[in-house]
């Protein structure tokens, strides 16, 4: 790898493990530039880590201090794997969240042009995401699968005993910051089909302090729900709807230990610390058999939370004053 | 009226009126058999009324220190009546419950016979209440309407001028107890349609001291809702199932200003100092433009409020000292 | 009585009592002002009986066509006596709705001035509703109770052997509409504290043809709950709301049978043949083990009924008909 | 590949196409394992693919008769790329469901021993979910990621142009039928760690014809939601749990014009022709803005679907059969 910041699962780590930030490597992933993000990360080792479960695995172990994890829409990594480890995984917590966009470059060993192209290799979610302009530009091309983007994009690089090119594939789909890393060129810029391509990543931790409310904030929580009844689960958001707070994520994932049992994976807007959320909180941990907090976080997108005035923090306090006052004798107003 | 206790409207008040017990008079009435139930308001001075309003207006002003009223099903006085009454007077607090079985008897003067009889008289609803028995016994009767059924009994007795009685009647539908005030014989019992009919009386006052929790309460609330649209009542509702609190009684009453505008009349099972009626009146606070806390008192029948034990005070306690915890930045168990 | 057209309970019914109207009397009533409203009654014979359960059994037996009763915010019968008897006699169905604005004059028998008044006689309700006017201008006033509002005023023209005045009063609390029947003569007109105040009739028959729909229309239903627990009536709720249906009345009634067990008299904005309306009584009937139809009738105030226009007709015909075609194989549009 | 069934994506289609089934290939996937339990698939070409993407566009362009795709808590291929392909490409329908166990056995060259493993190679969630025993057995090991299960295996195989192996790994993760299609030898079998993991695949067709119910059905709908606003998630799942539908899948996906906006993708218990799950698409067509039906089908565990009996069939039709009659005239039973 190029970049000197990074260590490989296989690098001896130092005594600053502590503060090393685990990602999906390699260099040049989606996932590294979510990590570049990160304010505190930066000037700390970087370990690129094959998967998700490797990533989490470090920040349990206390091999780092954080993991950049992507949670939705991604590419790099099945949505579904992260959150059965997230569910899984005792002491994780989510303390930011990081947008970045997806973009695709096709790219070549230097001297070859586009003309040339006969193979092109990728891995297979860019490979689908890229199609619409492969079929207009490369209209007979033959298709290699890649495991991720980057390594699509070295396998080029590859030489044989001969020093003659290894691969079979002549172009590789590649993220744009492929170029900073490795010694392709490229033969094609945006070839992404949805130009608005977003993946969405989280930085996971052991901690639990809990990141300072900003007004713009989301809660992330897996609950389980008691029976799989009709209505458990109108039951179970009724618990957020009651008190005016939106759900920008709900999944169901199975349990795992039989089919038909359930657990839910939702991001609320707002903090653990605003009044309606806390409340709703404390309505799932009565409801619920298991309920695991994940944190409470600022939005990637600042966006402030949006919600009926009912529901400020103001009218929660002047109802539990009422209802002292209403039982400590008062008359009331 | 022949009963010692008893205070008439008219009547000269004494400096111990804040002991006194206002009822729906005369003697004789369900509602003084309701009061007859009351421990501390033996002995004390008791004032006959004429309709539910003033004895309410007797507890506001400070005549009376309580009144007794008919709340369901009662032949005494509309339900519709007593609620826009609390729901309207402010400072009114119920602060007990009793149930009175209802039954009748035909009494008539003494020296007249079963067979005797062609007209009777009786407050409209008890004479409903009897119609299969006087269809069977009497089936030619005429029927004479009085404003009570204490009323229909005593004006048998009034003579004219002469000595000659005066009514109209041979013969009264009246409760069991009125052999113990008026000279009159019974000449059938039991002769109410449903031997099962049962009025439900409530103690009114002005104290803002909330009777102790017994585990068989209820409470009383009147809720306005913020709108009319469709679904404004299941989510005021949702603030009680939510919680797992059972309602027994609600009602819409038109609030008066105009029409379309309606408040609730709830009786939910439990005490304003259980857990989960607490948190079920902080959501209503919160929800409501306006909500009036009638009490919480013991039921009459005594029957312990059954409710599903994910609710109990133990599990509302548990989730609060978890958000606590994870607001204060201990991990979780 | 001396309006030719009323009858009175114990009068002879003609071959024409299958056109007979029957009403709370006796005449001069609200209720008969109700009546006076229904252009099918217009020189039909009329009946005065003694109260709503009488009224209703003249419909049931066939001696009348049809009865007005009042069915809320009234002083001349229970709202819950009229609920109970709605719900426990078969066969019955509301035609359409009336409302009579409510209001009091003072009246006395010729030769009795205002400042000769010392006491008053007045049904107890009438007489609460007037007691700030009676304050102001007749502070030091007693009061006799009368079983009705027509019969207080009729009461003072009696007289005894002599032929002086038998009663005890001198002044009556009457409607308005007093003057027409009995020589009375008014000492003070809009004596009623509330100048809004109106009650709401309604014409009930045992016709099973439904009035055509208006735009205007409201729907009686009077349905049980499967059980007690927390959250079935929220369940019956749901039916209407989640088909856009407004309810402008809801009230629980005791079954009677025993206590705990409630029924709910609901009036739904809307007509059965809205397919809203209907959906919702299809939902009902589904969940509640008894479910009684009283009848879709135009409203009183003629207000057309608002609700979102995804519950238009248009929406749910078209969601049959796109049913309809995936179970029959068509692609989706 | 090995096996005579089974087309590259490269090779030619012949005139039967519209009888070839698609699969993530290659030859050996648990994809493949579950179009073997396809009755109708048999003896029929099959198309082997690199994605979920590619099987889908098979479908839709007629390439393929159907696809088989993973659908839930695969390593073959990300469950939201599926549900969004499914959401996105219009005239899709899943007509069955199959499940696989998911087994690892650790293979290599004839001649590898286990204590010559220094080096694996396997798909990243696959290599993930046999950590415990890599972890036990070969607590040294490299690891090398490879782009499929399948082809982890075959990689073992390749040689250099001298013919020795050019694998940088010893020993691969792959499905115990990897040893039916390669020259590989088996290591250690049953080598995941959750010894009940199983992959929940559909078979996607274009066929608007509906598989007949057998009691033990799924359907799966995809839902947009009218607005964001808390409580309209509740609104929508209250269209099934009124009518007692339960469901085994809820998942929300971005709809990917703008942040903030979700479809939901939904599998409920029971057939669109039960009336039960057929009222609840009715309820939900009139809700949603969109809505999208992709099929009704057998579930593959063949369990009946529970439901409470009063959502029964027959309940149903006689609510209607009640509604028809209330309209038509017809006397309340």
């Amino acid at each position: 790898m190029s970049d000197a910041r990074t260590q490989n699962p296989g690098d001896p780590v130092g005594d600053d493990h502590a503060e090393t930030y685990s990602f999906l490597g390699p260099a040049g992933t989606f996932t590294e530039a979510a990590l570049a993000q990160v304010p505190q990360a930066q000037g700390k080792p970087w370990r690129a880590v094959n998967n998700v479960g490797e990533a989490l695995d470090d920040v349990v172990s206390g091999r780092s201090v954080a993991a950049m994890i992507a949670i939705e829409n991604s590419i790099e990594g099945g949505v579904s794997a992260t959150q059965d480890a997230l569910a899984t995984m005792p002491g994780l917590r989510i303390i930011g969240e990081y947008l970045v966009p997806v973009g695709f470059v096709l790219v070549a060993r230097p001297g070859v042009a586009l003309a040339d192209v006969k193979t092109v290799t990728a891995h297979p979610v860019a490979y689908a995401q890229c199609k619409a302009w492969l079929g207009e530009h490369l209209p007979a091309h033959d298709y290699v699968p890649a495991s991720s983007n980057v390594t699509a994009a070295t396998s080029l690089l590859e030489t044989d005993a001969s020093g003659r090119p290894a691969a079979l594939a002549d172009a590789a789909i590649a993220p744009p910051t492929i170029v900073a890393h490795h010694d392709v060129v490229v033969l094609a810029e945006n070839i992404i089909d949805n130009p608005n391509a977003v993946t969405r990543f989280a930085l996971v931790s052991r901690t639990t302090d809990i990141p300072k409310p900003t007004g713009a904030d989301k809660t992330t929580l897996i609950v389980e729900l008691p029976s799989d009844r009709s209505g458990t689960l109108v039951e179970m958001l009724e618990q957020f709807s009651t008190r005016g707070v939106n759900l920008s994520l709900i999944e169901s994932r199975p349990i795992g230990d039989e089919f038909g049992r359930y657990r839910f994976v939702i991001d609320a807007d707002g903090h653990v610390t605003d009044e309606r959320v806390a409340d709703a909180l404390l309505g799932l941990f009565r409801f619920s058999p298991h309920i695991n907090f994940l944190g409470s976080y600022p939005r990637a997108d600042h966006q402030p939370v949006e919600y009926d005035h009912r529901y400020d923090d103001d009218v929660f306090i002047e109802a539990r004053d009422w209802l002292r006052g209403l039982i400590g004798g008062e008359p009331q107003g």
